[in-house]
């Protein structure tokens, strides 16, 4: 065992639940300090952090909830996430001293990851694909989650309409190529219209502003297939305009994070029925098996330029 | 050709499109004339109908609907259906004079079927069971919905937990005896409890008199599988006691026929993708393929008295 080695630490802390809109005030940045050796006979591996990634499910976390697929946050203790990070040191024999990762980490400069998270803990090999941050959003968690809903979940054919709500993120820019790759038609409903003509889809437009959730204008004959991810008036607005036999991936319900009472969806009845759809939601922890599946298909067309993205990131954790 | 034959017959006319509980108002017993003999040239069958099914998706075509699999009722006409029939006169060759048949007939003693009406009559070939009203109900529509709706959309794995809604109906009751068939536990919501000692259930309850709609005293470890007939409130409920990868068929959802205002269903966020629930709407006519499966499966069980059934059968048209 080398020398003790006692650094300091910067981390962002839950301070507590969160109900309504969260606010800076919710998530205070303190100092803390790390041990960097493994101690002996420990299989923790010590993770210097890269990126971390901010996600929407993570609002969910900030909520007392039970029976999820992810516990709450622990108020008082640092937020976590999915991260790309450097191994440091390594107790576990899987990861070597200066291996990059990713999976689950912390909202702070080091983290100690202990042997249960490493089920989330991937080594990267890819190391060709161009950066850190495009690794972090498209091959990893929200590339998975396009690739499993899209794919196992939708069961897409080749020509079929496709609406993908907030589309804007991470997740539904890529459902949304995925979907022109196979020739189907695109709307996506964003914050903007910029996503239109980045990522070639067939028309966007800003949910806040119309009129018609239904999307008649932009499926007058209706859709096949709804990457959800908003909930609420939107899901209950597009049953409307579901085609026979749609699916819909419930991939994540935005809208109703904030709610105090969630919105009610009307149209199930007579709805799901008359049109047979197909609802299902997912969640990526259940598909890593098809992760090596995965970057074989992504990976040659983020090389080849064929995968366009948008990245938001801001450096320090301080602008998190 | 013969000599022209009319004669009188009973109809029962839906008199307007009907919102709230159908009252029998809503209805009225007429007269009417028909030509026994099929005209030269034309395809058309004609039935003498001897057992017309009630059942609960007919509530839905009183309203004024668009999209649906199947259209509303024509207010000043008969109302439509299921029933088993005699053939009169048959000019479609695969009819002859004489023989059984079951199908989309119409609430009347005697009915013309035209072609398009043919895709759903189908020729009785298993006369040596009992008696006609059981396999009305049994061999025919409820029964391959029950059939359908279990193994195909629920994909049933022995022992699980299932709960079935509005049990007391005739395709309720089929499912649950399914699932037992499959060693299940099973339990019913229904009207009374007399579903569970006839049918062999492990718990019935009448949801009306319920407390606690999640039913957790029945499945306090959850439910794999819910057979959807109710909707609404109950929906909502039991989708908090779902089991991760749990199965809802949606086969009707009785609750809100009747109502203005559909009851808004609040638990989709976050139940359903917190527990990767699958939940699939299906109609029976997508399904006519796997009928003769159906009847290899269930014409012996039938026969050994394996499977038990509770019928309610009024003789003539003014009872109905």
């Amino acid at each position: 065992m080398g020398e003790e080695m006692i650094i300091s630490k910067k981390q962002v802390i839950l301070k507590h639940y969160v109900s309504g809109y969260p606010k800076e005030s919710d998530m205070e940045l303190k100092n803390s300090t790390i041990k960097l050796n493994v101690p002996q006979g420990s299989n923790v591996v010590i993770l210097k952090n890269l990126y971390l990634s901010c996600d929407p499910y993570m609002r969910g976390r900030m909520k007392k909830i039970e029976g999820s697929y992810i516990d709450s946050f622990t108020p008082g203790s640092p937020i976590t996430g999915f991260g790309v990070a450097k191994v440091l040191e390594s107790g576990d024999s899987n990861f070597q001293k200066g291996d990059l990762v990713w999976g689950m980490t912390g909202w702070e400069e080091y983290s100690i990851v202990t042997p249960t998270d490493q089920n989330y803990l991937f080594k990267i090999n890819d190391k060709d694909v161009p950066f850190l941050t495009v690794l972090e959003s498209l091959v990893r968690m929200p590339g998975m989650t396009a690739y499993v809903g899209f794919y196992e979940i939708c069961s897409p054919k080749k020509g079929e309409t496709v609406f993908v709500s907030a589309a804007s993120g991470a997740v539904g820019q890529l459902v949304g190529q995925f979907a022109k790759m196979l020739d189907c038609y695109v709307v996506v409903g964003s914050a903007g219209s910029k996503e239109k003509n980045k990522f070639g889809f067939d028309e966007a437009f800003n949910f806040k502003e119309e009129q018609d959730l239904r999307c008649r204008r932009y499926f007058p004959n209706g859709i096949d297939i709804y990457f959800e991810n908003v909930g609420g008036k939107m899901l209950d607005a597009i049953l409307l305009n579901m085609k026979l036999h749609g699916r819909i991936a419930a991939c994540g319900m935005i809208s109703q994070h904030n709610l105090e009472h969630t919105e009610g969806v009307h149209n199930l009845f007579y709805l799901m029925i008359s049109k047979r759809i197909h609802m299902e939601g997912f969640v990526i922890f259940d598909y890593f098996h098809l992760y090596s599946k995965y970057l074989e298909m992504i990976i040659p067309k983020i090389k080849a330029g064929n995968v366009v993205y948008v990245e938001d990131v801001v450096e320090g954790l301080e602008l998190l």
